[in-house]
């Protein structure tokens, strides 16, 4: 038990103070503020504290002063930068807002739990996953409808405190977001698979085009602009993202790797793609009967009841959504 | 020399004669048909017939009547089904409309031709393919607007008569898309990297990600769904496609695997995926240069002058398409 356990759980409209304001800390700030809660943001580069002033938000290149005022509000902090500089920002919040609960809204989850266990072990901490982003970033791109009915995993663990998982879900729900709880090796199994792998999949199959000749960039059409579209995300995001997620990526680009080189000794040998191409006819609709049935929701579960992260750890593995 | 050689090359406005009433063909149908343009089609489906009779278009089940109307207005036939089927076709085409110049719209060139000259052999072909699609088919999904400012790449060898070459183009122009001249050796090889691999990614990249979990699939976001999105094309239009190219498909499937493993070699070993993101993203750029600035217009070619498909194929290998 630390100290900080004993402390009271921010309420459901508790202050958020929003640490990055980039694509997705941008749209936080503002889906929250528009939302008529208090909310204010860090960034550090002066030019986007700027924009975000101009539009009528509170933001700082400050982050001492940010931190502080995040403490006096007990607000609820939000890390919202790449996850190669969260090992630099942790300790200021220990020292700066270590009453405050924290969460992130970064793509892998075990990586900055461990960061933050390191770093800032007396805070507590619920983690969290917007599912959702543009190949866009940067102030410009920030939207307050981005998270409209995306998917925004929780950190639901065993030993996850009821009151501040609720403090974070209910900041998902507000930004307009379906609540997904999952334990972090879970969700970082599964963001390999449907978002981390196809970057790395989308990458070669651009650069194979590429590689070809102008003309075939010149006849490519929709299934090569959709099929390598995130392949246009800016570089260092793409990587920060990728290699903070190393394992679990390893392991299905090595499925990956299988499957195309059968694909490929059954094309060889046989004159036929029936195999992959059965299969992954057989996974795309399985993807849209989930994603088009509209998302079911969690029912009969207490937050704080015995077992009930695992209760609900087991109807999101049936793609059920926690809607509050 | 052939006897049709001597034959007199269709005019601008000539009939056209669609077998097959797909989403390629059907489409085809309608915007000439709408576009003022004599056009007629087949399709062994009455169901497909009926429904683009009530539509307001003149189709038929009856193959040998069809071709026979064709052969009587010196209309442009244009093949228009699945590259497995056109065996059984082209001898009918050879007995009952000799006289007319023969098209197609198959993803596949070299394969068509061969069969062509070996099942047809007195029959005037140009070969061509349009870049548009979508993941649906059958006459419900067709579409005039399907070739609005789409690629479509007309068969362009040194022995191509002119004026056929010129009636084919003319044909595409009619149907709203540019034209792309390209040798059907070079065409398969590019369709082979930009349109054909991208179904064996996707497909591959939709099956990990269903394996894993549906916890995964109902994460999962953009990447996923854009990346993925072709997997969703029926298996048998996948297949028939796919099979046609084998050759080509396979030398750049193999690249790709070849990327993939140096993407997981650099990740095991060094934790990075900087070689394949930054090679894919390079790429997605140089592809979205070329999408992006629309098409700039092949210049100072008559078409019959000395050298003129040469010149043709030149300027395509710079992005550049044949506006008439």
């Amino acid at each position: 038990m630390t100290a900080a356990a004993a402390r009271p759980a921010p309420s459901a409209d508790a202050p958020v103070c929003v640490l990055g304001l980039g694509l997705i800390g941008g749209s936080l700030l503002r889906v929250l503020h528009d939302a008529g809660r208090s909310a204010f943001g860090y960034n550090r580069s002066a030019e986007t504290v700027s924009a975000a002033t101009s539009d009528g938000y509170r933001a700082s290149t400050d982050l001492v002063a940010t931190l502080r005022q995040a403490s006096a509000d007990e607000a609820i902090v939000v890390l919202a930068t790449p996850v190669t500089t969260i090992d630099d920002l942790l300790p200021s919040i220990a020292e700066h807002a270590a009453n405050c609960l924290l969460t992130d809204v970064i793509s892998v989850k075990q990586a900055v739990a461990e960061s933050v266990t390191r770093l800032a072990p007396g805070v507590r901490y619920v983690g969290g996953h917007p599912m959702a982003g543009t190949s866009r970033s940067g102030w410009a791109a920030t939207d307050p409808e981005l998270f409209r009915d995306a998917m925004w995993m929780v950190t639901t663990e065993d030993h996850t405190d009821p009151d501040d998982w609720l403090a974070i879900s209910t900041l998902a729900r507000t930004a307009g977001a379906f609540v997904v709880p999952a334990a972090a090796g879970a969700h970082d199994r599964a963001v390999a698979a449907i978002s981390h792998l196809p970057h790395l999949t989308a990458a070669a199959t651009a650069a194979v085009g590429a590689g070809e000749s102008d003309l075939a960039l010149r006849l490519a059409a929709g299934s090569f602009r959709d099929g390598t579209r995130v392949a246009g995300t800016a570089p260092a995001l793409q990587r920060a993202m990728l290699e903070a997620n190393g394992i679990a990526l390893l392991n299905v680009l090595s499925e990956t790797i299988d499957r195309l080189i059968a694909a490929r000794d059954e094309l060889r040998e046989k004159g036929s793609v029936e195999i992959v191409v059965d299969d992954g006819h057989r996974a795309r609709s399985a993807y849209e009967a989930i994603a088009g049935a509209g998302p079911a929701p969690i029912t009969g579960v207490a937050i704080g009841q015995d077992g009930w992260a695992q209760e609900l750890r087991r109807q999101a593995h049936q793609a059920r959504v926690w809607l509050g």
